[in-house]
């Protein structure tokens, strides 16, 4: 790594301190210059413009989230255990103070356009699909039901890591913790595969292809 | 109904279309004052404040919200029927342009301080103990399983609320609609009472008290 790849890496990090503390849309180039200690002119020549920087932000908020949950994962046997370490992870990652980055910069760009916007739909869109994925591998291996949905398996992981969210942080609610964990495990009981002898299968439910199709 | 009440009622009709669209917080008096035709004077005259307006902005989208939602349900017959229709209905009030204008100002307001973020917690505490305690309702009929815990039930279904936001209208996820509607009948599903002699109860299950202890 060169001086210059270590001096954009060390202003990329306080970036993005300031960004998932007050607001990615709030960072100015001249709180990031008192920060680091660099000129504003110093911060142009390395982003080139408030947009650039931006989505530089962003992807080294995703460079991190991908070192916290996904890099500790792939140490953990495919499968059921796999999913149960990314969610794990993933639901830590969330109680960073400021919270989850990625929850409160989509609220913050949600009716803009550009590329900050962008940049955030492309990193969310990559986990949703990797925790799709590692779902259907569950699957495949036989720890997941034959008729689980990865991505609405996916889409109800995510939707809780939001609940969560909202409930810890907006409506400070002191069991938020146990709701979020509770959700999950029923998440992933729901999703297990069942022992074909041990409950006859229900014909004919309502149901949706969904991650969890109870069996009752 | 006197005059001046019919007046604060369509100014904050009007306010609440601008502050759903554009943002709470973006929401200026004088912005306000072209869209009624009305001085800002006069507008200082009926709310006192911009504190004051977007808690009034506030109480209205709560009045919209239960006009829209809780109100058609108390027709519907209590237990399980009447959480479905006020489900329901949180969902297609989702679906107003601009999305839901309280997950929009939540966000907005996530890092604030002040009057208008504790109108936006206590609003959304009201909904959340609300349907908890239609889920309560449905159990105590029989509708839904005697260990059913109403916040857990109120906690994911919120969940999946949010995830639909996100999943519509920042992901422009095609599929996101799909995905909430067979969450949301798994949810419903996995909180229905079971015919006990239908199923084997799992024992001794890692699950803490949730919404869907997923028998299996």
């Amino acid at each position: 790594m060169s001086k210059g790849d270590d001096t954009r890496a060390a202003i990329l990090a306080t970036a993005f301190q300031l960004a998932a503390a007050g607001g990615l849309s709030n960072l100015s180039i001249g709180q990031l210059a008192v920060a680091t200690g660099l000129s504003k002119s110093g911060l142009y020549a390395h982003f080139g413009s408030k947009d650039a920087l931006e989505v530089a932000i962003v992807r080294e908020a995703s460079r991190q989230f991908i070192e916290a949950v996904w890099t500790p994962a792939l140490a953990v046997p495919r499968g059921a255990p796999r999913v149960r370490a990314i969610i794990d992870a993933w639901l830590a990652w969330g109680q960073q103070p400021g919270g989850c980055f990625f929850v409160s910069a989509s609220a913050e760009f949600d009716d803009r356009r550009g590329p900050t916007r962008d940049a955030l739909v492309k990193e969310q869109r990559a986990w949703i699909d990797a925790l799709a994925k590692a779902a259907q591998l569950a699957r495949d291996v036989g720890h997941f039901r034959a008729d689980l949905e990865p991505s609405q398996f996916a889409f109800e992981a995510y939707s809780i890591m939001l609940g969560t969210h909202l409930f810890l942080r907006f409506l400070r609610s002191r069991d938020a913790l146990d709701r979020a964990a509770a959700a999950l495990d029923g998440l992933l009981l729901a999703a297990a595969a069942t022992d074909p002898d041990a409950t006859p299968r229900r014909r004919g439910t309502s149901v949706a292809p969904a991650a969890h199709r109870h069996e009752r």
